[in-house]
């Protein structure tokens, strides 16, 4: 590649990696691509599965960040703690059926609900891992996307219950005796973002949620439930006036550093970063949540087994089966921290200085660091 | 951090970066992520500043990815490449401005866009290569958020032109004599998908288009023009079944691979990948587009400088300034490449099969891959 | 009135309605507001209980509405007609539950849907025709917003399960122990679009669908399938590009007009006019459907019974009890034809002839008549 | 048409109305729809052409409506009445243009706007009322959407600049030399409802707002402003979870009422209630403002001169020529009525209560009684 491309490659050949390792994960294997990790924390979590302190590895490049989240941690430690639960977990699928009239496709959207035994056997004969959950189907004319949903363990489990959706249409069509069918509607929204979402979840759907009193708003936060009411208010606005799907303040930066550092589906912080993150006015303080109801994580498979990756999951006492859970909990308090904090520098108009401070001392752009 | 949470991290440590050179990149910086880094290719795109042939460096862990990737890159090639243009290049910000009463709002929705000399000399003080293009005010009863465009040259810009939002927010409150300010109102949506981008913009507004013959669909797709706009029109009704922002295959993929390998901020992939694939039949065969209106990426600043990052720029002959145009031609021809490859494996039945073969091997799961 | 408005009002006032019968359709009561009805048909339907001709009832002022419906009607028609069916039938309410945290909302959110039996009592006990058939949980935050879907049998039916649901709130929070709610947290989406409606619907989910022959194409409606897909492609990427709810040509004219000739409650076009309108070519000419997630129609209660109104409905065979099924199948194949009509006259370029020769003969507007 | 669907038509045939009057509003007139109409009032405005009070005809069939709309104009004129204001006013049109590639879209793309002068002489050509005002160009792949803008004086004026469209379009295929056009994209959300509409508008973008004072909130409302932000915060939250484009209580049911009563196209409700309603709290009370951004109406042409619909414009003294921005005015503050009340009614556990004294004595259903 170096010859083709005129190019050296150096930095990125002198890797660690051994190229069999990656035989699942990648294709023309040259090298690695090396994303600096910083570490934010302590984060006090109170889930059903993680519970204590944790510091969260990130992997960015964007100057402030990883300071950002963790004075938005700072604040929930020092407020006792953020509640964090899986609300829901099951991932979906969604193929399209083809009939000749609407009338053909009602029959079938009536018929395939009631198969679900026949359909499980079906999908047990693909995947061990993989579980049949539900099935509804959704008719629009002659087509009938049939919206399945998975149990996947702890794996993302995309590939493997694709592969049993494939099996679970071929079967269905015999049985019924007629209909083709496309694996994919993109209704199921994976690595896309929709309204769809919202609803539906994919993954896991999780939330989570802390009282900040006062006086940790005054100390940590360095403004007041007032302000901050006013700055959601406003930015709630904004994304209404912008016809933006759910509302949050930069989800995807905390989750895009977390999934990178732990070997996640990076591009799944698209549907992940599907969020609402709510301010509620108390007489303590604020009450401060984010749910995120579509979030793609995984202890196993994928890229969680990868020297580095494995190591930042390690560090959060994640590795392995059985996890996953735990990991959703820890990825969702860590993003309300994200939340928090933004809110706070907007709303005491210290956004700017914070990222003079951090966001610079780059070797060429002393005067005028482009990044976010 | 190993101590405090008893887990090694001798990977993570390992890294070749100099922990100076990343002082504007991150905090509490401990080492790096390592991402498998492979290369999809050869891509042919014909561009205005993108010529020629291409090898695309992609940082994933989605076993299969770049071989589909290449699948494409292949088809376009065949096809005598694609053409890939930029339509459209401004950075945008969105703060809110506060006023006693809808009339006093409308005052200052009149006022502001007419003082946009003024505004473009308080911007060039606060920044050399940030220029600020445009001012609409949008008015949402008392409320103004006020959209500003910025040209940003080669960087992705946010944090340069939000630091000069900043200044003239003061400047404008203090010219007009009234009016409180808070400096995001989330309707820019920079880092989250909206409707808003389709029209608006972020970035680079890309485009990438090639006539695949009906020869290539049928000899490196496994497919014809005709069960492509099949896939094309249930998909189709798939988003809008879902709500979805815009419509695409896997967008999201392809960019994720190249953010990470080039050092792009990989959180801006959830603005990026709003876009619209379109197929359209002709007599000679299929005419394949992606329309990119919010590619945020950069060839100064950023991650872009670190070792790994900017090797993989200078593959693509797209290192530091002047490059960021050809960057994006060159990104927009390679996500319509992956557009391309998913549509076939659905219309071909070959989807299932294609990740059977490549995302298998993996050392702990070769049963049940569970990555999508 | 005439007074205080120094204006006459003679033509409002000289009514036929009695005061009397419309105590419960409005106050302040001073006359009828007069709106022209025209008849569009024959009108071909299988459905499952709209078997035959029918002539449709359309008040409007648009010109050459009628006229337009009544071509696509005529394509219907010679295509041997349209089948239309009513897939589900189902409105639905959506309060708030408030608790302290997340975690009690959690609690509450698995709790409620369990409760079925209890709540079904209670909804029985508020009212006689209302009938509690579903409810599903959406937690957000430390919000739970609880879904109720309900049978109402020919009514529209808000006014009655927005009562009964008033009392399944306070039961369900005094059986509890703790909470409070709000009556409408918008989210059933009365009265306004959303991207919820696709998936949830609203009343009743209705479909209809025709095989139009090639000579069809041809013969009633001047252009070819190949053409019409070209309309439909080229304006789903319009509504893509616009950010639109569902896709269609212009579904709220015919439900508008239809609603006002028959008594509907005309504010819900605003939800029955979602839809997805799809066009999919086939050997023998074009496949047509229409599909409305979210029709809110009655055949009793409300304006139904109304002098004029109940004429329409009679004129349909759809007066009374048991017949909004049957309603609703001939609505959506009437909006079926509009579409088809839409999309042909733009196809052929005959839109704006075909409004220059029936939009005229305005009194004062010969020469510019302003409408659609 | 009695003897066809072998029912009476005596009631609906019992109109004052000449035919020889609607020959351009309707085809196959066979009589009129009659709509209950009620008065709403007094309410005061403080507009720029609206001033002082008024008594708003109001056509509908849903009890308790009528009711809750002066409810909360009550409220607004207790508080001095409310700021109207239109921000905005400009009618639009999005024919799609199709080229071989994206490059010769683009070169079209950029050539088109530099050609409105041109473009302004073609228009005035077809019409003397209607006024182009701007074009800007969406680049879809080789598509481009041109996005018309104009003005359109006291008309709805879609009929007039639809034809004028299809004149430009050709004319501009004609000097560029190359490119088919179909008139309609769908993109300019006529009838529809989308996230364009927010920041493009359509027609009118009207605002209106007033300051509620505590007292007001009490006397008048039987609520408190922190209740009533709760209910806004709450339905924020449903609204975004449900997908919905922007935020309102009820717009579309006053909108309707009026449009009916006034003669407007009805349809056009749907693209008109897209809005933001914004309560802010502030310490003398509440500021509520209600954001229409695409409001469609008309003082003359359609079926604002027929007898009835003439009737109730003239009670407002919106008869005509140059009246139609005062007729907006009025229209926004009297929406604004409605979001108050309903919210209100929320706030306070009484919206069942007012349905049950209002919304009864139905002839049949005394019991239960069925429409919202």
């Amino acid at each position: 590649v170096e010859e083709k491309t005129s190019s050296g490659l150096s930095a990125i050949g002198s890797t660690g990696i051994d190229p069999e390792t990656v035989r699942g994960n990648i294709e023309n294997f040259i090298g690695t691509a090396q994303v600096p990790l910083g570490v934010a924390g302590p984060l006090l979590v109170n889930g059903d599965h993680a519970r204590g302190i944790f510091y969260i590895p990130m992997a960015t490049t964007e100057g402030a960040l990883v300071r950002s989240y963790e004075r938005g941690m700072a604040a929930i430690s020092h407020s006792g703690g953020a509640q964090a639960l899986v609300l829901e977990d099951e991932n979906q699928t969604a193929p399209t059926f083809f009939f000749p009239t609407v009338r053909e496709a009602r029959e079938f959207a009536l018929w395939l609900p009631e198969q679900q035994e026949l359909l499980r056997e079906e999908c047990s004969a693909s995947t061990r891992h993989g579980v049949l959950t539900s099935c509804r189907c959704h008719q629009v004319g002659r087509n009938v996307i049939a919206n399945f949903g998975f149990g996947t363990g702890d794996a993302q489990g995309m590939n493997m219950i694709v592969r049993a959706t494939d099996r679970l249409c071929r079967r269905a069509c015999q049985e019924f005796g007629s209909g083709e069918f496309l694996l994919f509607s993109g209704m199921c929204s994976e690595k896309r973002a929709s309204a769809f979402l919202m609803t539906r979840g994919k993954g896991k759907r999780a939330t989570a949620g802390a009282l900040l009193p006062n006086k940790v708003l005054r100390m940590v936060l360095h403004t007041t439930a007032e302000k901050l009411m006013q700055v959601w208010h406003s930015t709630v606005i904004g994304h209404l006036q912008a016809g933006a799907i759910g509302y949050n303040a930069h989800v995807a930066n905390g989750l895009t550093a977390i999934f990178i550092a732990t070997g996640q589906d990076v591009a799944n912080v698209v549907n992940s970063s599907v969020a609402i993150t709510s301010f509620d006015p108390c007489s303590e303080g604020l009450y401060v949540s984010v749910t995120l109801p579509a979030l793609s994580i995984a202890t196993v498979g994928g890229g969680t087994g990868l020297a580095t990756q494995n190591e930042a999951l390690a560090m959060l006492g994640c590795c392995g089966s059985g996890k996953a859970t735990k990991l959703a909990e820890i990825i969702t308090a860590s993003v309300l921290a994200g939340e928090i904090s933004m809110a706070a520098a907007i709303a005491s108009h210290e956004f700017v200085a914070a990222h003079e401070t951090y966001g610079r001392n780059r070797p060429k752009e002393a005067q005028d660091p482009p990044t976010k």
